[in-house]
């Protein structure tokens, strides 16, 4: 279900993000980390353009965030992607200590959040975002669908 | 108790990177890819150096590999790292498609692979390299606990 309110603005620029990688190949997943409101840092799947095993929307994102901010740290920043991160992503968002999580749609096959691992319910975890999941299901599941239907 | 061969040289390779890492006030963690017993990237903790919150040694090292393979996966090479992996590397270890994993030593606070989400024995987890635990725990420790105990 949708939620009750027109979509964020950084989460329509992570959808338009996601659109933007699928037109290159890539899994079609965007993402944002905003400051006050303000986008200081977009992200993209980019495995295989940059030949890069960590390339996902939310490492590209904060890393160009942190870069912006010249601080290792995105500390009160907010990331908004459109899948529910997986575990390399998820232990990357605690590291950069963000603020709060949004994303669009939740991800069973390899989501770390709400299910599996659950990262930042687990004891070890040092530094957990408050999360916000679900806000824009049927957008992002739509071109993920249409991504994987397209290479079977 | 280290284990009744010599250190292997990759792990050799990857405290010194550990060291070098220490030597610029970043945590003393080193990590080095192999294919075919050649070593073919390498990496130290660079988080404040490179303002980066997904800087840690495994994280650098397996993009040098990348870059240098012109390929997103690393498939049949092999990770060496002084201490075992947070769940951000354990994640991009399997999305990477590391064929072994050697780490010098546990890490109770941080590890994701023995302890913790002990990640890659989640359902979910798509790709589990073999992992060969506690090769040099003193000589990881004894960098590890120097620099803390200097930090406080």
């Amino acid at each position: 279900m949708a939620p009750p309110f027109p979509l964020p603005a950084p989460m329509r620029r992570a959808l338009d993000l996601a659109a933007q990688a699928q037109a290159a190949g890539e899994v079609p997943i965007g993402a944002v980390v905003t400051k006050d409101g303000a986008i200081i840092g977009e992200g993209q799947n980019r495995n295989r353009r940059d030949n890069d095993p960590t390339a996902h929307a939310e490492i590209v994102a904060m890393r160009a965030a942190a870069t912006h901010l010249n601080d290792f740290r995105l500390t009160g920043c907010d990331l908004w992607v459109t899948l529910e991160p997986c575990p390399m992503c998820a232990g990357a968002i605690s590291h950069a200590r963000i603020a709060r999580l949004y994303y669009a749609v939740g991800d069973p096959k390899g989501g770390a959040i709400e299910q599996g691992p659950r990262l930042f319910g687990q004891p070890q975890c040092l530094h957990r975002p408050d999360v916000y999941g679900g806000l824009a299901e049927v957008e992002a599941s739509t071109l993920l669908r249409a991504f994987f239907a397209a290479r079977r």
